[in-house]
């Protein structure tokens, strides 16, 4: 606890009153957040940040007493009283041994009946609640999400500061970058006809500081996308922006791996001990995806090799046209009825992830097979996908198939889906893990063109240097010092090692096939910066929302942020964005469409 | 120093090395300062961050010593070598008894020629150091800067942290504000012909976190303020934000005084002692200024009743139609020759000051007055305005005459620039005090009308409570709970009580001739959340920027901000603002005028 919580209007805080203060004459100020009438006496439960008391008030106190049990929920009281103790103590609160005998009672602010309920609980809408933000960030679950938000920050900086990581503070105002997502922009009015743009990194920026010799930066930022909202988006969002000099990748990962392990000690109170690494290669055949979710195990079977014979349709084609069929063993499943089977097929066919069908296979005890296609496998067949899959009695063996890339990530999508609907996940558990050898490029599935698989500052890895000379390499075969820190299945963290050799950049660029004026209209700003005197450098950068609102347990971003966005982008309390006074725009030199 | 300065690419830091580590083999990396070839042996200062280090090679090491002396300024090496005992030492450099003996030389990236000398000291004129900010932030002083203004923000986080002060983020996509400077606004794409604005500052935004219970609210955090560029201003700049709920105008004061006192001593190692407190009254009367330097005294006199019979006409018609005469003695200074006169007198006329005239008076040591208009004046008048002023011999009285809020200000802008032509200033004093007491509001001068000196929800002191009833009340009269603190003659911080009594706040509307609509027009949605049980609560904000240009002895802001905009708004290295795709304009449903 903190120092002073004393004001002039309060002795203490309605948190700290404990038996050692029986006796005392106090002042508490808080909400109203019950009030009980049993009579003789009537109680408050006064509520501020830092808990609740029980105020009480006897009917023989007269008038006293008439204004303690008339009072509404939400009122704002100063009350002053003496400490005793309680009768009948209440073990869930801190201070449920003692109550506040009331000798003086001002009111402070009446209070509205609030359109939901004010505590961890709540019969509010989520609409509801955004638009009575300042009434929503009342409920106590609330506030200690917040209070969690700004606990982490500080054992991020605290860890930081140690290792003379400099805050650096970049512009909001920048100018539009041409890669990645679209820039939210400002009218100019000094500069009509002129824009700048709001940054979705200080990438650039942070690598200048570089350049310019800061050796050790960070930042928590806010960063602006204009995405079209889908999955847990805001417009605006927190990013843990760091960037080191002379280092390698090596260096980055032990300094965050330290970084989060601290924050996870200080705040969480958990140990999580060395961060394991997984190759991207190994994620995504393993898993199904780069950012797995280790809390449970549901490795992805590749089936091709155990399907060569095979006579099933879809499987047989996969086998011959260059398709994959993935299995997932699921232990114990082959009780699964047909309903539960059907509701697993329609999930993985419906539209958002496509699968075109779902076969099934159930090991029974009594040495029985049951299959989805029965007609088309033969027992040795079936014999040898669960000697292939290592799959027991009673386990069931789900498969899909398609081309790689997909049967992959449908693979992926569907083990996740398994442990959510068997409960696979201890609740507590965390899974934090670095992937690492992300590719440099990757093809455009439709064009095949060749394009960064980050951005083209990214340094590949100094074995596969030599495939940037030759003509005739796979370059989705060149692996970058790019790495992502994945918990709990969520990227939470993303980085890589950036090129400050003119040698290996103007190789990616011809590679890129990037003529020299679009390398100069697209990256000519940094590439000048570059010519006077480039250090070495690395870094990454943690989604702050993401991380906090895995660490709160909240289900959504918009939970550990004090005034979000709703899912369209409108903040409902503040009704913005809103119409502007036409004088406003022609000062800056636009107009409506 | 920090844990752990070592990476994979250096063992050691530039700034790190002393005798006790002499014999160690080291591996530094950093940018060439200086060459110098002495025929036998050729030295490289090489730089970093954190120092500077003497590396040399003899002619006898060949190829070593010849690529060491034909390194250029400013290229990036990584150095292994033995650390060695130097034969002349430096006694300026913390590292100056050592230097490394080169073994291996990596060169790194080679540099063009700097287009000005990175060193403290530079030839490069600001425009140009802007538009290659990158190497301008290798010059030591400008390092130091951005490290003085990260260990201030992290003294300011640890004061406040300390107090349970929770860090909120409040959003930078808001509504439009009526109050204030104009917005700079941000086109919506999601809703088109809709605007989000960006925060003047989080006002409402940190009330609300009041009316939400959270008790204790800062944040450091990005305003913006689309200005005409005057003095030293910035588009975007850096609060420390910060509010309190049930507290009073005391609280405030101390727990902020405290704040600055531990930040001063943290940071700056200087003991400020107890902040004093001065009445805007006392300020603007006595100084001229709500913003007074008190690191010299030069206090203003008004002379009007030491001249009621003065012949002299400026004077005559001050002191017969409410004007104010308003003089300074410059202790010492009867001296001034005529041509120092007249160059003062130039500066109170100049346009943008615009003084009439300049009375002068000086005291000689042989009992003789000599003034600038002394055919106007008796001896006994000029003795009686000696008196008056208790100046002594050889002393110099100056005097304006003008409409009272003028002369008070010409009066503050003359105390200000005598005691920079004089030197008054000790260098390294700290003045640092609490203006309160403000008008809680203002009339226009020219329409009469009244208008809330800060913003219409800055609380009344309580004992003139009862003038917002009273029909026939000078309103201008009214103080409000408001305070200012000012730091060597500059405002860094600025707050108030806000109003939470509704009854107040309607008399205040009506006062200000509100009409119902336009109350709901422009504040009903704060009105609302009041409604809702709001405390009593009161904050304040500190301009970083300025703060810290004052503790590092800046010029200006921009030389404690890391990419600043000039004084066009322009950010001349990212050359922004900038011109935008029409299609991105159209995206947003805007086009050009």
């Amino acid at each position: 606890m903190a120092l002073n919580m004393q004001t002039t209007l309060r002795t203490h805080t309605c948190g700290e009153l404990r038996l050692a203060n029986v006796g005392q004459t106090v002042t508490l100020t808080g909400w109203v957040q019950t009030v009980r009438d049993l009579g003789k006496f009537a109680f408050v439960d006064l509520r501020d940040r830092y808990g609740r008391t029980q105020v009480v008030a006897t009917i023989e106190q007269g008038e006293l007493y008439d204004q303690l049990r008339k009072l509404g929920r939400e009122y704002v009281l100063r009350v002053t009283g003496t400490v005793a103790e309680r009768e009948s103590k209440n073990a869930k609160l801190p201070t449920g041994d003692i109550e506040v005998r009331v000798q003086q009672l001002e009111l402070l602010s009446p209070a509205k009946v609030p359109p939901f309920m004010i505590d961890d609980e709540t019969d509010g809408l989520e609409e509801t609640r955004l638009t009575y933000r300042y009434l929503d960030l009342r409920r106590p679950v609330m506030q200690q999400r917040l209070m969690l938000r700004a606990k982490m920050v500080r054992a991020v900086r605290e860890y930081l500061d140690d290792l003379a990581f400099v805050e650096v503070e970049t512009p909001t105002f920048i100018k539009s970058t041409p890669e990645g997502a679209r820039d939210f922009i400002v009218p100019s009015r000094l500069h009509p006809g002129s824009f700048y743009a709001l940054p979705q990194s200080p990438q650039i920026l942070k690598q200048l500081l570089m350049v310019a010799g800061m050796d050790r930066y960070y930042q928590i930022v806010k960063c602006y996308r204009d995405e079209d909202f889908r999955g847990d988006r805001q417009p605006e969002f927190t990013q843990i922006d760091c960037e080191m000099s002379f280092v390698t990748q090596e260096d980055i990962l032990s300094t965050f791996e330290g970084m989060v392990r601290h924050v996870f000690e200080q705040v969480l109170e958990v140990k999580l001990g060395s961060i394991p690494r997984m190759s991207y290669q190994e994620a995504v055949t393993r898993y199904g995806s780069d950012k797995p979710d280790l809390r449970f195990d549901l490795p992805l079977h590749e089936l091709n090799a155990a399907l060569a014979q095979t006579q099933f349709p879809p499987f047989r084609e996969a086998v011959d046209a260059n398709g994959l069929v993935i299995g997932i063993v699921l232990p114990g499943a082959a009780g699964y009825t047909r309903k539960q089977l059907d509701e697993l097929t329609d999930w993985v066919k419906a539209p958002q992830r496509g699968a075109k069908g779902l076969f099934y296979l159930r090991k029974q005890a009594d040495g029985n097979w049951k299959s989805s296609a029965d007609k088309f496998f033969t027992p040795e067949e079936l014999a040898e996908l669960a000697r292939y899959t290592g799959m027991k009695d009673e386990d069931l063996l789900l498969a899909i198939s398609d081309r790689p890339s997909k049967a992959r990530k449908l693979g992926g999508e569907l083990r996740n889906e398994l442990a959510r609907r068997e409960n696979l996940i201890q609740p507590g558990t965390w899974d934090v893990r670095w992937i690492i050898d992300f590719p440099l490029f990757e093809r455009d599935e439709e064009t095949g063109a060749l394009n960064p698989a980050h951005h083209p500052f990214v340094m590949p890895h100094e074995a596969e240097w030599h495939l940037l000379d030759d003509p005739n390499a796979d370059l989705t075969q060149v692996r970058a010092l790019c790495y992502d820190m994945v918990m709990n299945g969520s990227e939470v963290c993303s980085g890589s090692v950036r090129i400050h050799r003119k040698d290996i950049q103007e190789k990616i660029f011809a590679r890129l096939g990037l003529s020299e004026e679009e390398k100069q209209e697209k990256f000519g700003f940094l590439l000048r910066a570059f010519e006077y005197g480039a250090p070495p450098h690395a870094g990454c950068a943690f989604g702050l929302d993401r991380w906090v609102m895995l660490a709160a347990g909240g289900e959504t971003i918009r939970d550990v942020i004090a005034y979000p966005k709703n899912s369209s982008g409108r903040d409902m309390m503040l009704d913005a964005p809103s119409l502007v006074n036409p004088d406003a725009l022609r000062e800056v030199g636009i107009k409506l469409l």
